[in-house]
């Protein structure tokens, strides 16, 4: 080999490895090894894996890792041990969904003063020191179900309620609905609320308690699945599908079945992709200290980032159902 | 040369020009032709600036374009006109906030349905297609307000508030201050609601006149920037700095100066850099098809991104104003 190739060769050996290494070191191109977390509570569940594609949607994108725990149970205590157990690991990030939201104070509390960056999704912790909450505004869900409703039964009508009494989430997006039809649809009126507790039994007996009392009956808001899929058996076993109309919440596969077979009318789904995804690039800007809000904010008191995403939520009908089967 | 080294060459060379388009297609890494606007009214002003560094601030680290354009009044005509012709650009993704809902509505769709991603930015315009919305959530930061002068003046007394009446963002922040306060500081009582108008002038005479009403007020609120500089005027005139706590609202130099002078207690900052640093990586992530909240989004009315994001807002006080100061 000749001096002149030699050096033509490590030359360009040298700008191999600097172009490398400039892929690698990119604002948004993390390293591989960075471990980023998602702690939820009755971890066996359909709905958080809509929420964990979107967060490991995005690792992928950023070349980081995502992991999935949780505690099996609605237990806040048990999810307090996972969540010390993943602190521990001092990974790259947190997003946790709070059995609890007292709970699971201490522990976030910790995880930030660690400099771990935490967000919270789906379920909030409002005193705690998180970053950010990411999750379903219920109120805006809850007039948005009012607003579908109400357009489908033509603007007028009688209309019940299967809801859970006393949840915090359910109780918004009841409220939500019952005011935004007395603002906006003075001519729909609720005659009657039943508590369902989230039991698709429970959800059947109300409602077909509501047909048997309200022979008028043109319209319902379950704000929970399972009482969508009570509400839709006992409208169904009273001859009334089409002509008492069903908006339920959530894309559970039963709810999916259902509108396409037309008993269910519509469904609110949850924006749980976008609560994954947004946490995840929320909690990378932070460790990668790409955001700056002030200068020297970790010292001053000053928290980084947005305080609440409202992620959002999309009527499901017929027209679309097919795109929320998850695949 | 002889035929081997030839092609070693050729496969380092092969080598530097794909690693340099591996580097220069990272789903993270844009084209530095790419260009995303952001539109505002009265586009002279102060507020602004911090608004469109976060957004400059993402666009350096996408490797992408911002742009910063206007309308030099608060006049909706003159600010659908600069959209419009922002919109015949045919940008990568636009963010604008909206001199009026209503008027800044059938250019927003307009450009949405010309496949052009649109996020609105402290000003909302709630009935367009615009994809997502973000700034303060205003009752919150009346809230804010709400629990920081009553924790300065010992949980009991009274206050007074300067506010902007009729105008949401300032009927919002007065509803959260005086709201909070009679659920979680039934002995603080307010005693006075003025309208300052946005004017020093009007602000220093209307606080002058609670001094004089209300010789044992112990705190004021108010909840735009100018009323905030014309209560400080009035306090200081009545020689009662440090008796009446003055909690103000932004952070234009003229608070920041009184809040380093001790006239001025804390100021309720807004989050004007998260505003564009995360409108930026919204309609990046948009443009270059990294969001899937469900497969087909763009053919079935599911919105991308999440509906609301409350930028939030951090108390400035004499130990952190330092770092409010834009450099």
């Amino acid at each position: 080999m000749t001096k002149r190739f030699a050096m033509v060769i490590a030359v360009l050996l040298a700008l191999v490895v600097s172009t490398s290494a400039l892929a690698a070191n990119g604002p948004f191109v993390g390293d591989p090894k960075e471990e980023y977390y998602m702690v939820t509570f009755v971890s066996g569940i359909e709905y958080w894996k809509g929420c964990f594609a979107g967060m490991e949607d995005a690792a992928k994108l950023l070349g980081v890792k995502a992991i999935y725990t949780g505690a099996p149970q609605a237990d806040v205590n048990q999810q307090v041990t996972v969540l010390e157990q993943v602190i521990a690991k001092s990974p790259a990030g947190i997003a946790v969904t709070c059995a609890n939201p007292d709970g699971l104070r201490a522990p976030i509390d910790k995880a930030i003063e660690a400099g771990i960056p935490v967000v919270t999704f789906d379920a909030d912790s409002p005193l705690s020191k998180r970053y950010c909450y990411l999750g379903t505004g219920n109120y805006n869900a809850g007039a948005m179900a009012a607003r579908y409703l109400a357009g489908l039964i033509g603007g007028k009508g009688e209309v019940a309620i299967s809801t859970v009494t006393g949840q915090l989430n359910h109780e918004e997006r009841k409220a939500g609905f019952v005011e935004t039809l007395a603002r906006e649809y003075p001519n729909v009126k609720v005659v009657a609320t039943g508590n369902d507790n989230n039991d698709q039994t429970i959800a059947a007996t109300l409602v077909a308690g509501f047909l048997q009392a309200h022979p008028h009956l043109s319209g319902i808001f379950c704000t929970d699945a399972l009482g969508g899929v009570g509400a839709a058996t006992s409208v169904r076993e009273a001859d009334k599908v089409g002509k008492v109309r069903i908006v339920s919440f959530d894309t559970d596969q039963g709810t999916l079945d259902l509108i396409q077979e037309g008993v269910i009318d519509a469904s609110i789904a949850q924006g749980t992709w976008n609560m994954g995804y947004w946490s995840m690039l929320m909690l990378y800007s932070v460790r990668h200290d790409l955001v700056r809000p002030v200068e020297g904010w970790q010292t001053k008191g000053i928290n980084p980032l947005p305080g609440v995403v409202d992620t959002g939520t999309n009527v499901v009908t017929k027209d679309n159902v097919d795109a929320f089967y998850v695949k």
